[in-house]
């Protein structure tokens, strides 16, 4: 019998590797929870960049070489917001826009995020469970040396370059997780962090009150997003540094060391392997990183494989 | 010297005359007063057909097939919101669409309406002044056989089908006319009203407190919209006929009898020139159909020469 798992992710690196999940098991048996403290508010359309890239992705629409956004785009709109003196520091292609302007004229019905999000799923033929973490607003602050800045500010129109001092989830404390999120991690065998910034992506998902909570009573098994001390892609590893940690696979693990049951690196992270352990980690290394398709599974498939015999059987001893 | 003229306009037929007075007249000698009761939300956005309208053909953007939306239109967006199982009643071109988003953000700036019309204007290098009728939201809401409908809903939704039986200008009691629009029409020789639907156009205009008198003290030249006992474009024959009145330039002209000064009626009204002119109407019938730019410079022409020779020589005598 397959697996029950429930994927926390942010945008690409967690996509990837639920699209590799999605291959493999049954929609029935995987949900993902994603975060929402990236969403955003401009031209007045709500903006959710990581479910998007989620939805993309798991819809076989996402551009490829991109990791965000559609392929077969074009930009027509975006162009003329430029002819007429708009802002254009956030890429808005044509197709992609229509998906932001129909959530919003739902949301504007008085639909729930989590409702929108289920519904443009079904559209789009997504059958995997697709969860906003939460269907109350939360929004990720970088404080930085140039002061506060919206997430979308720090990531899109400043290129992260600001060096950053911390992050606030602005909301979260009055935020529950949406309909379907705990029950979709009390339901799962195992819960994954897929290999998404711990800082903006994932620890907005575990400050939502009563997710970490559900999770700490599931094994956790993780896959580091920083490979050989970069991040395979955004600011992870600078986030790391700038904090004044060692941008590396344990220090990830050291990030969620209370939660995680089993931790992939990289085989050039070997050498952490000793350390991550010796935190109480079963480590494996192997090649995290996904370049195409068949990465993707392939990695599913390894993760699927060592969780069933090493981490469960270990748990269930 | 110039005359100074301002007008009073719907959307395509007003455009149209617009367009021909501004190719005549020196920018600041022309102003347009437009209609807002046509305003709508759609996913979010604020959209303003009738101010659009006029922006594009002033700009000369406009498609010249509908007279309404741009030329060299593109349409992914709305063909991606249809596959999402989104609304594709109302036609957003992709080019369209970054006006309305870019007003909906500036007006979420908190800028009014009629400084996020100057802007846009500016950015289009529209040079007359294009001010929209009050900075509060208007919503004619239509009455009809079929209950209360809202005027996009019943223009373009169901295409002006249901049997009409009266109007609202919902909030009209409370609007102010827009800045600069009382001084346009004081500082005007002349008022025009443009061959724009009566009940649905400039009717809501004149409801705005102080629009109607401030031009009951100035000479109105008004061009019917009606000719041979149709609409040129658009459902007013059909409205006069379902609110019990003759689809007919006279009809028009008692619709303003109080205002008029003077009235172009087109050739094939010849017949209704009497019965105007009883009215207290000077009547002036010539070839008030325009089919393009000619036309439209053509009457604008007529009319400037018809009001400063035989209007304003009346009036002032």
């Amino acid at each position: 019998m397959a697996l029950k798992i429930t994927a926390l992710a942010g945008g690409v690196g967690g996509a990837k590797l639920v699209d590799g999940l999605a291959a493999l098991l049954p929609p029935e048996n995987l949900s993902v929870v994603v975060n929402t403290g990236d969403d955003f508010e401009h031209f007045g359309l709500t903006i959710c960049p990581d479910l998007d890239t989620i939805i993309y992705t798991l819809a076989g629409l996402a551009n490829p070489a991109t990791g965000w956004g559609r392929a077969d785009e074009t930009w027509n709109v975006l162009e003329t917001i430029g002819q007429l003196g708009g802002p254009t520091w956030f890429q808005l292609g044509d197709r992609d826009l229509a998906l932001h302007l129909e959530r919003t004229r739902l949301l504007h019905n008085g639909e729930s995020l989590s409702a929108v999000c289920a519904r443009l799923c079904k559209r789009l033929g997504v059958t995997v469970s697709v969860l906003p973490m939460s269907d109350d607003p939360v929004r990720t602050v970088v404080l930085t040396d140039e002061g506060e800045l919206a997430f979308q500010a720090y990531f899109v129109a400043r290129h992260c370059e600001p060096k950053v001092s911390g992050f606030q989830f602005r909301g979260v404390e009055r935020a529950q997780p949406a309909p379907g999120v705990l029950e979709a991690i009390q339901g799962a065998d195992c819960i994954f962090f897929c290999p998404s910034n711990p800082w903006v992506s994932l620890d907005p998902i575990l400050a939502i009150p009563g997710i970490r909570a559900a999770i700490a009573e599931k094994p956790v098994i993780g896959v580091s997003p920083i490979v050989d001390s970069r991040a395979i892609k955004g600011p992870a590893a600078k986030m790391y540094t700038e904090l004044g940690y060692e941008p590396s696979a344990l220090s990830v693990a050291k990030h969620y060391s209370d939660l995680l049951s089993a931790f992939f690196v990289d085989d050039k992270d070997r050498d952490w392997v000793p350390a991550i352990s010796r935190l109480g980690i079963q480590v494996r290394a192997t090649n995290i990183v996904m370049r195409d398709r068949e990465d993707r599974c392939r990695l599913a498939e390894e993760v699927i494989e060592y969780v069933s015999k090493e981490v469960l059987m270990v748990v269930k001893s």
